[in-house]
């Protein structure tokens, strides 16, 4: 299942509220990033996959993937990721108590799709045997823009996986070198695998009532709208994943297969390529002297004079001049047009 | 005389050849800089004003000016600055002998009308006496965009000027401090006044065809397009105002008047004001958040984060993105627009 929400303010203006980072071509590929999550799936699951996602995004999201609406679900207002996921669970465990489910989210970009398919594979093995299992992304750096998962001791018979023992929130820069220093530590991506009915009775234990609604919603979808707005907003990693942790009852598989969240602009940069400037759109209107960073070229001639690390996003009713260094920052432009009546270019 | 010429291609994409410098209003007071070159002179000569301007902008220069064909001098192309003001110098020589004639550039600012008047003032008793009078900026600092005059003995009988030493190129850094800390040198803005036949007469020793030249296209200005191919194209500082000074035959009054050449975005920011960030345009589409630098808005929305003394410029067919520190190279923009084909853009 690929829970399909999120606007991803900090790319704003090339995501929007009506346009958000999913739906969107970021990298140029010719595919948008659900599109190609679900390309990624193919090979593990071909057609077998469900898209969580709200109602003024569904018409879009059945475009994109050719999915008809026995493979979406509409949620009739955001309740975070555990009522998304989980819904997606309890329709697959009607289906077939023993099903397997995975999650992964539409606006994450992976660059190595066939050791994806392998820790996946893996993943899938380990939770057959009734853990919940989550895919640590091995660091590439001392990151804090991620939560971190601490690995405990190998499971015996599986190639990589090991237990849980515990995920821990984003930590400070200093914090997080000692992380990564220290081996133990994966990047969390939000990826689970766990057999549907697992992942329901461990919502159980914590959460009765969330876990008896999503239920009652997938044996009588009729009741969805009225069901739907009493569900508890709750993130899956503190309803399910860390509690489960400390019972003992995760493992991680770790992974290094290109994944990047895209969080913001400077992400973005990174996972385009290596070169010190990176180009997005029309480059042939774009003139840059002496300049690094990212440059989102539209209709017009853009020219950049002499700048480090730049960002220049230019789109037809918005331009948006940072720094990769500031990328973080561009969540609080959108905040500010909110603030000022702009609602229209948010 | 106002020599409106220069494409002021360091201020692209506000100027561009269509619409050089003089024709626009850069800094937001409602009147372009040609028009407020002509309220400037309007207390010293009443409408006693000829503009020299290119074909191509003749009818602009009519229109914002309210000049009729009497008042404007049409040149078939460009010659520099010595052809420029030596024919409105012919013009009025035949008109009469003892006319003193000033030139002052139709893309410059000036803060202090009152000062700058009262400068003239001087220059034109001084030039009354035959001498060519330059008048000499008091530097702010040590420039390094502009050449220097160096400023001899006092003149007697006149409140501030003084002879002319020499004019000196523009300086590199350290020589510039050394000009500025020796109190002996002030900038040269091209500002000449001079009897238009003590002007020619010096131009003729050194450079008798293009006097002879000029005062013939005077005497009849039929012969204007076939003989004006034939003239000489040097500045006037090397073809009068060098050779004359050596002579002793310069003076130069020195000013303070808030005087700038607008030569490019920095200089365009300091004009503007003190504050770090200055905004022209549509203020109401910016969003800025710790930004210092100079922005201009047009229609559209413009978000600027965190970035020191950057330079936004947005017109409805180009961007430009640079620092102030880097402004000198927007003519490099330009030259490379046009060698990529993109002519209609500059």
């Amino acid at each position: 299942m690929v829970p399909a929400g999120g606007a991803g303010t900090r790319l704003w203006p090339l995501s929007r509220a009506g346009a958000p980072k999913f739906l969107l071509d970021l990298t140029g590929s010719g595919r948008t990033l659900l599109q190609q999550t679900c390309d990624r799936l193919a090979p593990l699951v071909g057609d077998r996959v469900l898209v969580v996602t709200g109602a003024r995004h569904a018409q879009a999201v059945g475009e994109q993937t050719g999915f008809g609406v026995d493979r979406l679900l509409i949620e009739p207002s955001p309740r975070d990721s555990m009522a998304a996921i989980g819904w997606a669970a309890a329709v697959l465990e009607r289906e077939d108590p023993h099903a397997l489910i995975a999650s992964f989210a539409a606006d994450h970009i992976i660059t190595d799709d066939e050791a994806f398919v392998a820790c996946v594979r893996e993943a899938a093995e380990v939770a057959d045997t009734g853990l919940i299992v989550t895919l640590g992304i091995e660091p590439s750096g001392p990151s804090t823009a991620f939560g971190y998962i601490r690995a405990g001791e190998p499971l015996s018979g599986f190639a990589s996986a090991r237990t849980v023992q515990a995920f821990v929130e984003k930590p400070d820069a200093e914090t997080a070198a000692t992380y990564v220093a220290s081996g133990e530590f994966r990047w969390n991506a939000g990826m689970f695998v766990a057999r549907a009915s697992v992942l329901l009775d461990e919502l159980a234990r914590e959460h009765p009532a969330l876990a008896a609604g999503l239920r009652a919603i997938a044996a009588d979808p009729a009741s969805l709208p009225q069901a739907w707005e009493g569900l508890t907003k709750i993130a899956i990693d503190h309803a399910v994943a860390e509690p489960a942790a400390a019972r003992g009852q995760v493992a991680v598989v770790p992974g290094r297969f290109g994944w990047d969240d895209i969080g913001d602009f400077a992400s973005l940069a990174g996972v385009l390529g290596e070169a010190p400037l990176q180009v997005l759109g029309a480059a042939e209107n774009l003139t840059a002297l002496d300049t690094s960073g990212l440059v989102r070229v539209g209709d017009r001639q853009v020219c950049v004079v002499g700048l480090e690390n730049i960002v220049v996003v230019d789109t037809g009713d918005a331009l948006l001049v940072t720094s990769l260094d500031q990328a973080q920052r561009v969540k609080d432009v959108v905040a500010a047009l909110k603030a000022s009546g702009r609602d229209e270019l948010t």
